[in-house]
């Protein structure tokens, strides 16, 4: 059992759209156990497809495909993969008539693109889309079998949830596993050293990543040898300790809402760089709104004064990026929200703004628990997005580790 | 000229990354007016890399392969590629001495990983690594040129922006263009039918592509036919009229910021479901500190109540997801900020908290300028994530229609 993925679409190309479609189709691939053994991204163009096709994998069982089969005239894919299969395009009564169905339920009628769509071939099996007009279709090829689906995410999603995952759970002959540690604080470098001190044959018994990102390192173990994949897991976990925060892919702001949860305590966010970055991943999480009533976003000096009575004359002295104001912040967040927890972010997310002394890429947190604050600086710049993104997971990252030192 | 891009990488074919990498280049390449013919994502594996490299393309000139170059053990590229291409691995005492150079500069030691990056192919031209310490190379095969980078966005970039794409600019022989238009609020097939309507012809003479995403629709236009791209361009964006925020790519939240900015308008953002989203993406835009003072995350009735100033009595009457609550919300927040405009959004993200009165998707807009309300009810569920980004993106299309009306 072989997975392949071909992803048709001239905006993929041209790097207008990332392609998550193939990302998405193989983490669930993995997740029943059919690995993917290559992506393939081809324009919307006859005789790409067509090569697409002919190259593909022998040991490729499974064939998933999408893209082309939209309502606009741009997607030329229905027609050219039916006929690559020896069949051809019939007009379909029931379909048109789903089709009119869909349209009315949402109180619109199709226009002459929709009805193209009743168009299906003659040598397929059809997925039915409850997202939207265009079915997917299912060709054999020996023992090949080709799934075709539109591009849309949304629509794609739901057939391979619901009709093709479904059908292929179960049937896959391999037995490797795979586990993941997150991390966030050690740099990549130093982690592969540690684990390769403490564990020098580890190489040899499973197959180790590291995936670095503003998120945090994670590491990915995977093997055929199941027990020492568990084994190893549990083991390099208990040796990187405190920098591990999930041991199943969960984000930063999952655990923080998690132990929040678990521990009945409140938590307000003051953000000036971060922009509302924190409390966006926090609210992310469905469930927050038990320990998440209120944030603030306080970008302009006035704002941070007015709103969580943080002193101008504090402000002057320090500068907005400073420890002292960033714990003024903290205090007057948790005092207006009358939380257990404050966090507040100030910083240089750049590209403008930055001086000799205070760089662009220079950022304050300062958290207040138990009547306690703790602070921590960073420094490096990233760009702009970056800037936010770390310092937010950061941010997140300081919560997690105070509760998790006062238990 | 034609380039072909190879991302090697287990991350990718198991879905735990998105091929942000394949997407860069296309876009950088595209600029430069060089197609991208092909993507192929293999795994980091002796005998698919060798596959990969001998099923490049005929018609490629360029090809361009990241991956596999990392400090860690999980990374085998660099010695097979050394060798498909008749060459070995040699130590480089300059290059050691460089990577020595560059840990102790950051104040670290370098790790024995780190040490073996010193061996490189004695058959390639090096490129810098300006981020890292992987080296990226260059080799050649008859027409065509390899040029192979690490995996790692940051450090591929910089070799691509500072080496590559000088050399190459200005060497296609292309002369097709593109240019796009973003459109927000018009569903998919509609903008098909108004173009196809008004300009029948129009497929005939250039290449039209339709993206749609919750920021918004986004159509592109090419062609070789300069003249005609420019033209139709023009047109077709008179005629979609008001639909059309950008006709260069920007976000609705750089034309929002832009449109405040330059008719020196202030906005404050109360947001509920949304919690944050808005004021994030307001913040992501460079300068967007001149219009943006200060927002409110108000996730829970009294935060409505305590900073907004909401009557407890409304929101038991009507809801917290309703036309008056958000109404209320809007008017605390202009009041609280004292800005020319102030938008709230409250709903239901989901996967909880749905009624059959008022389902998951259920999302309520309010906006107050020059003393006038406008809101906007949403109603279709589109998962938690993208029913906050849709909602955030609503209510930033909302802003740039009513200071659109308003000149």
């Amino acid at each position: 059992m072989n997975a392949e993925i071909i992803n048709i679409g001239d905006e993929l190309l041209a790097g207008h759209t990332l392609n998550s479609n193939a990302s998405w189709m193989s983490a669930k691939l993995r997740g029943i156990a059919m690995p993917v053994a290559r992506h393939t991204v081809v324009p919307d163009e006859k005789n790409a497809i067509i090569h697409a096709l002919n190259a593909v994998l022998e040991s490729s069982t499974h064939i998933f495909i999408t893209g082309g089969l939209g309502p606009t005239g741009d997607d030329r894919t229905k027609a050219i993969i039916t006929e690559y299969f020896g069949g051809k395009l019939v007009f379909m009564q029931t379909i048109y008539d789903e089709i009119d169905a869909f349209f009315r339920f949402r109180g619109r009628i199709p226009s002459p693109n929709n009805k193209e769509q009743a168009w299906q071939p003659d040598n397929a099996e059809l997925i039915p889309n409850t997202r939207g007009t265009a079915h997917g279709m299912i060709f054999h090829r020996g023992k090949q079998v080709f799934y075709i689906m539109p591009g849309v995410p949304f629509e794609m999603q739901a057939m391979m949830t619901n009709v093709i995952l479904p059908r292929l759970a179960g049937i896959s002959d391999r037995s490797d596993i795979e586990r993941q540690i997150n991390t966030f604080g050690v740099p990549e470098s130093e982690i592969a050293d540690i684990i390769a001190k403490h564990f020098p044959e580890v190489e040899k018994e499973i197959i180790l990543g590291y995936y670095p990102s503003v998120r945090g390192i994670t590491i990915r173990l995977r093997g055929e040898k199941r027990q020492a994949v568990k084994e190893y897991h549990a083991k390099i976990a208990a040796l990187l300790g405190a920098a591990v925060f999930s041991l199943q892919g969960e984000s930063l702001a999952f655990c923080v809402v998690d132990m929040c949860r678990k521990r009945n305590l409140s938590l307000t966010t003051a953000e000036s760089c971060t922009g509302g970055l924190i409390a966006n991943y926090i609210t992310d999480i469905s469930g927050a709104s038990h320990m998440f009533k209120q944030g603030y976003i306080v970008y302009s000096n006035e704002a941070k004064t007015g709103l969580l009575a943080v002193s101008p004359l504090l402000i002057e002295k320090y500068g907005a990026v400073s420890r002292e104001t960033v714990e003024a912040m903290a205090r007057g967040a948790q005092t207006s929200a009358g939380t257990d927890i404050a966090v507040a972010v100030s910083g240089i997310a750049g590209p403008d703004g930055g001086t000799a002394e205070k760089p662009v890429g220079t950022v304050w947190i300062a958290l207040i628990y138990k009547n306690k604050l703790h602070t921590q600086k960073l420094s490096r710049n990233r760009g702009r997005r970056k800037n936010k993104e770390y310092a937010a997971n950061s941010a997140l990252n300081m919560i997690r580790l105070i509760l998790r030192e006062n238990k």
